[in-house]
Protein backbone atom coordinates (compact mmCIF):
# COMPACT_ATOMS: atom_id res chain seq x y z
CA UNK A 1 0.00 0.00 0.00
CA UNK A 2 3.00 2.19 1.11
CA UNK A 3 4.06 1.77 -2.62
CA UNK A 4 0.92 3.37 -4.29
CA UNK A 5 -0.36 5.88 -2.24
CA UNK A 6 3.25 8.19 -1.71
CA UNK A 7 1.40 10.09 0.93
CA UNK A 8 0.93 7.75 4.02
CA UNK A 9 2.83 8.06 6.52
CA UNK A 10 3.96 6.03 9.13
CA UNK A 11 2.34 5.94 12.58
CA UNK A 12 5.69 6.81 13.89
CA UNK A 13 5.83 10.20 11.72
CA UNK A 14 8.84 8.64 10.45
CA UNK A 15 11.04 10.15 12.98
CA UNK A 16 13.35 8.22 15.59
CA UNK A 17 15.20 10.02 18.49
CA UNK A 18 18.42 9.41 18.72
CA UNK A 19 20.38 9.82 22.15
CA UNK A 20 23.67 8.71 21.94
CA UNK A 21 24.92 8.23 25.32
CA UNK A 22 22.54 10.22 27.52
CA UNK A 23 23.82 10.33 30.86
CA UNK A 24 20.69 10.96 33.49
CA UNK A 25 17.52 9.19 33.19
CA UNK A 26 15.79 12.16 34.10
CA UNK A 27 16.88 13.47 30.47
CA UNK A 28 15.62 10.29 29.04
CA UNK A 29 12.15 10.41 30.79
CA UNK A 30 12.06 14.27 29.63
CA UNK A 31 12.74 13.52 26.34
CA UNK A 32 10.33 10.80 26.30
CA UNK A 33 7.66 13.26 27.46
CA UNK A 34 8.60 15.74 24.56
CA UNK A 35 8.33 13.28 22.41
CA UNK A 36 4.92 12.18 23.52
CA UNK A 37 3.45 15.72 23.75
CA UNK A 38 4.38 15.95 19.81
CA UNK A 39 3.44 12.36 18.40
CA UNK A 40 6.56 10.94 18.25
CA UNK A 41 7.89 7.44 19.66
CA UNK A 42 10.45 6.13 17.81
CA UNK A 43 13.18 6.92 21.00
CA UNK A 44 16.46 4.52 20.11
CA UNK A 45 19.23 4.78 22.70
CA UNK A 46 23.40 4.79 22.01
CA UNK A 47 24.99 2.70 25.48
CA UNK A 48 22.82 4.70 27.97
CA UNK A 49 25.48 5.15 30.77
CA UNK A 50 23.35 3.71 33.80
CA UNK A 51 21.56 1.16 31.39
CA UNK A 52 18.58 0.30 30.56
CA UNK A 53 15.23 0.26 31.98
CA UNK A 54 15.99 3.16 34.50
CA UNK A 55 13.56 4.00 36.96
CA UNK A 56 14.43 7.85 36.77
CA UNK A 57 12.84 8.01 33.11
CA UNK A 58 9.92 7.27 34.57
CA UNK A 59 8.92 9.79 36.58
CA UNK A 60 9.84 12.46 34.50
CA UNK A 61 8.08 11.08 31.62
CA UNK A 62 4.99 11.84 33.30
CA UNK A 63 3.02 8.72 31.18
CA UNK A 64 4.85 8.35 28.09
CA UNK A 65 5.16 5.12 28.14
CA UNK A 66 4.93 4.11 24.64
CA UNK A 67 8.05 5.79 24.03
CA UNK A 68 9.86 4.59 26.94
CA UNK A 69 7.88 0.87 26.61
CA UNK A 70 8.95 0.82 22.96
CA UNK A 71 12.84 2.42 23.49
CA UNK A 72 15.46 0.45 21.90
CA UNK A 73 19.28 0.30 23.03
CA UNK A 74 22.25 -0.21 20.76
CA UNK A 75 25.57 -0.27 20.72
CA UNK A 76 26.45 2.14 18.08
CA UNK A 77 24.99 4.88 16.27
CA UNK A 78 25.39 2.97 13.28
CA UNK A 79 23.51 0.60 14.00
CA UNK A 80 20.84 2.75 16.19
CA UNK A 81 20.53 4.52 12.16
CA UNK A 82 20.78 1.76 9.66
CA UNK A 83 17.55 2.03 7.91
CA UNK A 84 17.53 5.59 8.34
CA UNK A 85 17.61 7.26 5.30
CA UNK A 86 18.20 10.89 6.17
CA UNK A 87 20.30 11.76 9.17
CA UNK A 88 20.33 14.68 11.20
CA UNK A 89 22.93 15.47 14.07
CA UNK A 90 22.36 18.21 16.75
CA UNK A 91 25.24 20.31 17.46
CA UNK A 92 26.01 23.30 19.11
CA UNK A 93 28.55 24.24 16.86
CA UNK A 94 29.86 23.70 13.61
CA UNK A 95 32.85 21.66 14.01
CA UNK A 96 34.81 22.28 11.18
CA UNK A 97 33.50 20.24 8.58
CA UNK A 98 31.96 20.56 5.63
CA UNK A 99 28.51 19.85 5.56
CA UNK A 100 24.84 21.56 5.31
CA UNK A 101 23.58 23.46 8.59
CA UNK A 102 20.07 23.86 8.87
CA UNK A 103 17.70 25.39 11.52
CA UNK A 104 15.25 23.00 13.14
CA UNK A 105 12.63 24.80 11.19
CA UNK A 106 14.22 24.19 8.13
CA UNK A 107 14.87 20.17 9.27
CA UNK A 108 11.42 19.80 10.03
CA UNK A 109 10.25 21.12 6.68
CA UNK A 110 12.92 18.62 5.10
CA UNK A 111 11.42 15.41 7.36
CA UNK A 112 7.65 16.01 6.05
CA UNK A 113 9.01 15.68 2.82
CA UNK A 114 11.31 12.78 3.13
CA UNK A 115 8.04 11.03 4.90
CA UNK A 116 5.81 12.24 1.92
CA UNK A 117 8.56 10.23 0.31
CA UNK A 118 7.91 7.23 2.54
CA UNK A 119 11.51 7.67 3.43
CA UNK A 120 12.63 7.16 7.02
CA UNK A 121 14.73 10.54 9.35
CA UNK A 122 16.65 10.06 12.24
CA UNK A 123 17.91 12.69 13.96
CA UNK A 124 20.99 12.34 16.50
CA UNK A 125 21.70 13.79 19.92
CA UNK A 126 25.18 13.92 21.87
CA UNK A 127 24.65 13.08 26.14
CA UNK A 128 24.57 15.68 28.39
CA UNK A 129 28.82 16.41 29.09
CA UNK A 130 29.94 16.79 25.81
CA UNK A 131 27.36 16.29 22.93
CA UNK A 132 28.16 13.98 19.60
CA UNK A 133 31.61 13.04 18.87
CA UNK A 134 32.91 13.93 15.85
CA UNK A 135 32.06 10.83 13.89
CA UNK A 136 28.92 10.52 15.02
CA UNK A 137 28.02 13.46 13.30
CA UNK A 138 30.08 12.45 10.15
CA UNK A 139 27.56 9.60 10.15
CA UNK A 140 24.80 12.26 9.72
CA UNK A 141 23.45 14.19 6.25
CA UNK A 142 23.01 17.43 8.01
CA UNK A 143 23.94 19.05 11.39
CA UNK A 144 20.71 20.91 12.99
CA UNK A 145 21.55 23.82 14.98
CA UNK A 146 19.64 25.93 16.96
CA UNK A 147 19.42 29.43 17.01
CA UNK A 148 20.39 30.37 20.81
CA UNK A 149 21.54 33.09 22.90
CA UNK A 150 25.51 33.20 21.80
CA UNK A 151 26.64 33.82 25.48
CA UNK A 152 24.55 31.07 27.00
CA UNK A 153 24.39 28.29 24.09
CA UNK A 154 24.45 24.74 25.73
CA UNK A 155 20.54 23.93 25.63
CA UNK A 156 19.72 20.57 27.88
CA UNK A 157 19.55 16.78 26.24
CA UNK A 158 15.54 16.64 26.23
CA UNK A 159 15.02 20.50 25.70
CA UNK A 160 16.89 19.79 22.28
CA UNK A 161 14.78 17.27 21.97
CA UNK A 162 11.46 18.78 22.73
CA UNK A 163 12.41 21.92 20.25
CA UNK A 164 13.19 19.14 17.25
CA UNK A 165 9.84 17.28 18.09
CA UNK A 166 7.60 20.74 18.38
CA UNK A 167 8.98 21.88 15.29
CA UNK A 168 7.97 18.79 13.02
CA UNK A 169 4.84 19.01 14.71
CA UNK A 170 4.00 21.79 13.71
CA UNK A 171 4.95 21.59 9.92
CA UNK A 172 2.15 19.26 9.79
CA UNK A 173 -0.11 21.16 12.29
CA UNK A 174 -2.86 23.20 10.71
CA UNK A 175 -4.11 24.95 13.49
CA UNK A 176 -4.90 28.55 12.68
CA UNK A 177 -2.29 31.27 14.50
CA UNK A 178 -4.90 33.26 15.51
CA UNK A 179 -8.36 32.70 16.53
CA UNK A 180 -11.32 33.50 18.53
CA UNK A 181 -12.50 31.01 21.01
CA UNK A 182 -16.19 31.79 21.31
CA UNK A 183 -17.64 28.59 23.13
CA UNK A 184 -21.00 28.39 23.41
CA UNK A 185 -21.69 31.67 22.32
CA UNK A 186 -21.76 34.17 19.26
CA UNK A 187 -20.44 37.16 17.82
CA UNK A 188 -22.47 39.86 18.26
CA UNK A 189 -24.57 41.27 15.49
CA UNK A 190 -24.63 45.17 14.10
CA UNK A 191 -27.92 45.93 14.84
CA UNK A 192 -27.36 44.97 19.18
CA UNK A 193 -23.98 46.69 18.76
CA UNK A 194 -25.84 49.94 17.57
CA UNK A 195 -28.51 49.44 20.17
CA UNK A 196 -25.98 49.22 22.85
CA UNK A 197 -24.44 52.45 21.71
CA UNK A 198 -27.31 54.57 21.33
CA UNK A 199 -29.24 52.95 24.58
CA UNK A 200 -25.21 53.92 25.87
CA UNK A 201 -25.32 57.49 24.65
CA UNK A 202 -28.59 58.23 25.53
CA UNK A 203 -28.22 57.83 29.01
CA UNK A 204 -25.06 59.60 28.78
CA UNK A 205 -27.14 62.91 26.89
CA UNK A 206 -29.93 62.34 29.67
CA UNK A 207 -26.51 62.70 32.58
CA UNK A 208 -25.28 65.39 30.88
CA UNK A 209 -21.81 63.52 29.92
CA UNK A 210 -20.82 64.82 26.60
CA UNK A 211 -19.77 68.52 27.14
CA UNK A 212 -19.37 70.63 25.74
CA UNK A 213 -21.83 69.83 23.07
CA UNK A 214 -19.40 70.26 19.76
CA UNK A 215 -17.49 67.88 21.27
CA UNK A 216 -19.99 64.73 21.10
CA UNK A 217 -19.70 64.03 17.76
CA UNK A 218 -15.83 62.73 18.19
CA UNK A 219 -16.46 61.44 21.93
CA UNK A 220 -18.89 59.44 20.35
CA UNK A 221 -16.95 58.17 17.61
CA UNK A 222 -14.22 57.24 20.15
CA UNK A 223 -16.42 55.48 22.84
CA UNK A 224 -18.04 53.40 19.30
CA UNK A 225 -14.52 52.42 18.51
CA UNK A 226 -13.35 51.43 21.91
CA UNK A 227 -16.32 49.24 22.42
CA UNK A 228 -16.09 47.96 18.80
CA UNK A 229 -12.28 46.57 19.95
CA UNK A 230 -13.28 44.04 22.32
CA UNK A 231 -15.57 41.99 19.82
CA UNK A 232 -18.72 41.68 21.88
CA UNK A 233 -20.66 38.37 21.90
CA UNK A 234 -24.21 38.79 22.19
CA UNK A 235 -24.33 38.02 25.49
CA UNK A 236 -21.32 40.85 26.30
CA UNK A 237 -24.04 43.06 24.67
CA UNK A 238 -27.11 41.91 27.12
CA UNK A 239 -24.44 42.59 29.94
CA UNK A 240 -23.44 45.87 29.13
CA UNK A 241 -26.96 46.94 28.77
CA UNK A 242 -28.03 45.51 31.88
CA UNK A 243 -24.62 47.50 33.42
CA UNK A 244 -25.73 50.54 31.97
CA UNK A 245 -29.41 49.96 33.13
CA UNK A 246 -28.13 49.24 36.42
CA UNK A 247 -25.85 52.18 36.89
CA UNK A 248 -28.20 54.69 35.54
CA UNK A 249 -30.80 53.80 38.04
CA UNK A 250 -31.69 55.60 41.23
CA UNK A 251 -30.12 54.10 43.98
CA UNK B 1 15.69 58.45 23.86
CA UNK B 2 12.78 55.41 23.79
CA UNK B 3 10.91 58.33 23.53
CA UNK B 4 12.91 59.51 19.91
CA UNK B 5 14.00 55.94 19.05
CA UNK B 6 10.99 53.72 19.19
CA UNK B 7 12.43 51.00 17.12
CA UNK B 8 15.27 50.63 20.37
CA UNK B 9 14.73 47.24 22.37
CA UNK B 10 15.38 46.68 26.12
CA UNK B 11 17.93 44.76 26.91
CA UNK B 12 15.56 41.96 28.39
CA UNK B 13 13.82 41.82 25.39
CA UNK B 14 10.44 43.59 26.96
CA UNK B 15 9.29 40.30 27.71
CA UNK B 16 8.47 38.50 31.54
CA UNK B 17 8.01 35.60 31.89
CA UNK B 18 6.10 34.94 35.22
CA UNK B 19 5.09 31.40 37.15
CA UNK B 20 2.21 31.72 39.24
CA UNK B 21 2.55 28.90 41.77
CA UNK B 22 5.64 26.72 40.71
CA UNK B 23 6.07 23.64 42.93
CA UNK B 24 9.47 22.07 41.83
CA UNK B 25 12.67 24.29 41.56
CA UNK B 26 14.03 21.77 39.43
CA UNK B 27 11.72 23.07 36.91
CA UNK B 28 12.56 26.84 38.09
CA UNK B 29 15.80 26.14 37.53
CA UNK B 30 14.82 24.30 33.67
CA UNK B 31 12.53 27.63 33.28
CA UNK B 32 15.71 29.71 33.80
CA UNK B 33 18.00 27.84 31.50
CA UNK B 34 15.72 27.77 28.70
CA UNK B 35 15.10 31.14 29.28
CA UNK B 36 18.64 32.38 28.89
CA UNK B 37 19.69 30.09 26.03
CA UNK B 38 17.25 32.44 24.51
CA UNK B 39 18.35 36.03 25.27
CA UNK B 40 15.86 36.43 28.29
CA UNK B 41 16.45 37.61 31.90
CA UNK B 42 13.29 38.91 33.22
CA UNK B 43 11.88 35.59 35.41
CA UNK B 44 8.87 36.49 37.77
CA UNK B 45 7.48 33.96 40.75
CA UNK B 46 4.23 34.29 42.09
CA UNK B 47 4.09 32.14 45.50
CA UNK B 48 6.73 29.53 44.86
CA UNK B 49 5.66 26.57 47.15
CA UNK B 50 8.94 25.79 48.36
CA UNK B 51 10.29 29.51 49.25
CA UNK B 52 12.86 31.33 47.31
CA UNK B 53 16.26 31.59 46.44
CA UNK B 54 15.91 27.83 45.94
CA UNK B 55 18.82 25.28 45.93
CA UNK B 56 16.90 22.72 43.41
CA UNK B 57 16.96 25.69 40.79
CA UNK B 58 20.41 26.25 40.75
CA UNK B 59 21.53 23.09 40.04
CA UNK B 60 19.12 22.63 36.82
CA UNK B 61 19.89 26.07 35.94
CA UNK B 62 23.49 25.07 34.53
CA UNK B 63 24.84 28.74 35.24
CA UNK B 64 21.83 30.67 34.16
CA UNK B 65 22.14 32.85 36.97
CA UNK B 66 21.44 36.28 35.52
CA UNK B 67 17.83 34.74 35.64
CA UNK B 68 17.91 33.18 38.70
CA UNK B 69 19.70 36.25 40.81
CA UNK B 70 17.50 38.53 39.04
CA UNK B 71 14.47 36.51 40.16
CA UNK B 72 11.55 38.69 41.95
CA UNK B 73 8.77 37.35 43.92
CA UNK B 74 4.96 38.13 44.47
CA UNK B 75 1.76 37.28 45.80
CA UNK B 76 -0.08 37.74 42.86
CA UNK B 77 -0.37 37.57 39.62
CA UNK B 78 -1.69 40.91 39.14
CA UNK B 79 1.28 42.64 40.89
CA UNK B 80 3.92 40.26 39.17
CA UNK B 81 2.32 41.87 35.98
CA UNK B 82 1.36 45.60 37.28
CA UNK B 83 3.57 47.69 33.85
CA UNK B 84 3.06 44.55 31.78
CA UNK B 85 1.01 46.07 28.53
CA UNK B 86 0.41 42.96 26.60
CA UNK B 87 -0.24 39.68 28.66
CA UNK B 88 -0.56 36.31 27.46
CA UNK B 89 -1.66 33.23 29.46
CA UNK B 90 -0.43 29.85 28.70
CA UNK B 91 -3.33 27.16 29.26
CA UNK B 92 -3.76 23.71 27.92
CA UNK B 93 -7.62 24.19 27.04
CA UNK B 94 -9.91 27.29 26.25
CA UNK B 95 -11.54 26.92 29.63
CA UNK B 96 -14.72 28.32 27.88
CA UNK B 97 -13.32 31.73 27.79
CA UNK B 98 -14.05 34.49 24.70
CA UNK B 99 -10.85 34.94 24.31
CA UNK B 100 -8.17 35.25 21.70
CA UNK B 101 -6.18 32.31 21.10
CA UNK B 102 -2.64 32.10 19.30
CA UNK B 103 -0.03 29.65 18.58
CA UNK B 104 3.38 30.52 20.35
CA UNK B 105 4.38 31.79 16.84
CA UNK B 106 1.85 34.19 16.37
CA UNK B 107 2.50 35.20 20.21
CA UNK B 108 6.27 35.67 19.60
CA UNK B 109 5.31 38.39 16.57
CA UNK B 110 2.78 40.20 18.65
CA UNK B 111 5.97 40.74 21.37
CA UNK B 112 8.51 41.80 18.67
CA UNK B 113 5.55 44.35 17.49
CA UNK B 114 5.27 45.48 20.97
CA UNK B 115 8.53 45.74 21.99
CA UNK B 116 9.14 47.61 18.59
CA UNK B 117 6.73 50.26 19.86
CA UNK B 118 8.49 49.83 23.44
CA UNK B 119 5.88 48.37 25.25
CA UNK B 120 6.33 45.37 27.56
CA UNK B 121 5.06 41.90 27.30
CA UNK B 122 4.43 39.19 29.68
CA UNK B 123 3.58 35.52 29.94
CA UNK B 124 1.94 33.51 32.63
CA UNK B 125 2.33 29.98 33.11
CA UNK B 126 0.74 28.44 35.38
CA UNK B 127 1.90 25.30 38.17
CA UNK B 128 3.02 21.58 37.89
CA UNK B 129 -0.21 20.27 38.74
CA UNK B 130 -3.28 22.05 37.23
CA UNK B 131 -1.89 25.14 35.30
CA UNK B 132 -2.97 28.54 35.48
CA UNK B 133 -6.74 29.85 37.80
CA UNK B 134 -8.97 30.54 35.38
CA UNK B 135 -9.05 34.24 37.57
CA UNK B 136 -5.41 34.17 36.18
CA UNK B 137 -6.63 33.95 32.72
CA UNK B 138 -8.80 36.46 32.70
CA UNK B 139 -6.14 38.82 33.35
CA UNK B 140 -4.47 38.13 30.19
CA UNK B 141 -5.10 39.69 26.75
CA UNK B 142 -4.59 36.80 25.08
CA UNK B 143 -4.40 32.90 25.63
CA UNK B 144 -1.12 31.02 23.96
CA UNK B 145 -2.27 27.28 23.05
CA UNK B 146 0.79 25.12 22.41
CA UNK B 147 -0.50 22.80 19.05
CA UNK B 148 0.44 19.43 20.54
CA UNK B 149 -0.69 15.78 21.00
CA UNK B 150 -4.47 15.36 22.04
CA UNK B 151 -3.85 12.33 23.55
CA UNK B 152 -0.41 13.34 25.52
CA UNK B 153 -1.22 17.37 25.60
CA UNK B 154 0.18 18.00 29.26
CA UNK B 155 3.87 19.95 28.74
CA UNK B 156 6.31 20.39 31.46
CA UNK B 157 6.49 23.57 32.58
CA UNK B 158 10.22 24.19 32.03
CA UNK B 159 9.41 23.40 28.25
CA UNK B 160 6.65 25.33 28.25
CA UNK B 161 8.59 28.14 28.80
CA UNK B 162 11.26 26.67 26.20
CA UNK B 163 9.17 26.70 23.90
CA UNK B 164 7.64 30.48 23.92
CA UNK B 165 11.15 31.82 24.74
CA UNK B 166 12.65 29.43 21.50
CA UNK B 167 9.69 31.16 19.32
CA UNK B 168 10.49 34.72 21.14
CA UNK B 169 14.32 34.78 19.83
CA UNK B 170 13.75 32.86 16.22
CA UNK B 171 11.36 35.68 15.56
CA UNK B 172 14.15 37.93 15.69
CA UNK B 173 16.55 35.89 14.60
CA UNK B 174 18.18 35.96 10.70
CA UNK B 175 19.90 32.44 10.60
CA UNK B 176 19.62 31.10 7.14
CA UNK B 177 17.27 28.51 7.07
CA UNK B 178 20.23 26.33 5.48
CA UNK B 179 23.85 27.08 4.54
CA UNK B 180 26.68 25.71 4.18
CA UNK B 181 29.67 25.59 6.53
CA UNK B 182 32.95 25.39 4.59
CA UNK B 183 35.05 26.65 7.54
CA UNK B 184 38.66 27.50 6.08
CA UNK B 185 37.89 25.99 2.87
CA UNK B 186 35.78 27.22 -0.68
CA UNK B 187 33.57 25.39 -3.02
CA UNK B 188 35.38 23.56 -5.52
CA UNK B 189 34.91 25.87 -9.08
CA UNK B 190 34.10 24.33 -12.79
CA UNK B 191 37.68 23.94 -13.80
CA UNK B 192 38.48 22.08 -10.74
CA UNK B 193 35.45 19.38 -11.38
CA UNK B 194 35.72 18.90 -14.75
CA UNK B 195 39.49 18.00 -14.45
CA UNK B 196 38.26 15.58 -11.55
CA UNK B 197 35.77 14.16 -14.32
CA UNK B 198 38.35 13.33 -16.65
CA UNK B 199 41.07 12.18 -14.75
CA UNK B 200 38.30 9.70 -13.04
CA UNK B 201 36.77 8.58 -16.71
CA UNK B 202 40.08 8.51 -18.36
CA UNK B 203 41.07 5.91 -15.52
CA UNK B 204 38.29 3.93 -15.80
CA UNK B 205 38.45 3.80 -19.36
CA UNK B 206 41.91 2.18 -18.94
CA UNK B 207 40.61 -0.05 -17.26
CA UNK B 208 37.92 -1.10 -19.13
CA UNK B 209 35.07 0.25 -17.46
CA UNK B 210 32.50 1.21 -19.47
CA UNK B 211 31.12 -1.58 -20.52
CA UNK B 212 29.14 -1.76 -23.04
CA UNK B 213 30.94 1.16 -25.00
CA UNK B 214 27.85 2.39 -26.38
CA UNK B 215 26.48 2.86 -22.35
CA UNK B 216 29.69 4.70 -21.89
CA UNK B 217 27.65 8.49 -22.26
CA UNK B 218 24.85 7.91 -19.81
CA UNK B 219 27.29 5.97 -17.00
CA UNK B 220 29.52 9.28 -17.44
CA UNK B 221 26.54 11.53 -17.24
CA UNK B 222 24.82 9.89 -14.29
CA UNK B 223 28.58 9.81 -12.51
CA UNK B 224 29.48 13.35 -13.26
CA UNK B 225 25.77 14.21 -11.08
CA UNK B 226 26.45 11.87 -8.79
CA UNK B 227 29.88 13.67 -7.88
CA UNK B 228 27.74 17.58 -8.67
CA UNK B 229 24.82 16.28 -6.00
CA UNK B 230 27.59 16.55 -3.13
CA UNK B 231 28.99 20.02 -3.46
CA UNK B 232 32.78 19.35 -2.99
CA UNK B 233 35.23 21.92 -2.32
CA UNK B 234 38.41 22.62 -3.63
CA UNK B 235 40.12 20.37 -1.04
CA UNK B 236 37.80 17.58 -1.38
CA UNK B 237 38.64 17.70 -4.93
CA UNK B 238 42.52 17.12 -4.76
CA UNK B 239 41.41 14.30 -1.83
CA UNK B 240 39.58 12.57 -4.54
CA UNK B 241 42.10 12.79 -6.89
CA UNK B 242 44.06 11.16 -4.23
CA UNK B 243 42.24 8.48 -4.23
CA UNK B 244 41.86 7.74 -8.15
CA UNK B 245 45.83 7.80 -8.32
CA UNK B 246 46.35 5.56 -5.59
CA UNK B 247 43.19 2.63 -6.34
CA UNK B 248 44.63 2.73 -10.21
CA UNK B 249 47.77 2.09 -9.18
CA UNK B 250 49.92 -1.39 -9.05
CA UNK B 251 49.83 -2.64 -5.18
Amino acid sequence: MAGTDRTQQPADGGLAMILVKPQLGENIGAAARAMYNFGLTDMRLVQPRDGWPNPHAVGMASGAMPVLDGARVYQHAEDAAAEIQHLFATTGRHRGMVKHVVTPRRAAEMMREAAARGERCGVLFGGERSGLDNDDVALADNIICVPVNPAFASINLAQAVLLVAYEWFVAGDDTPPEEVALGATRSANREELVRLFEHLESELDAHNFFRPPERRPGMVRSLRNMILRSRLTGQDVRTLRGIIGALASRR
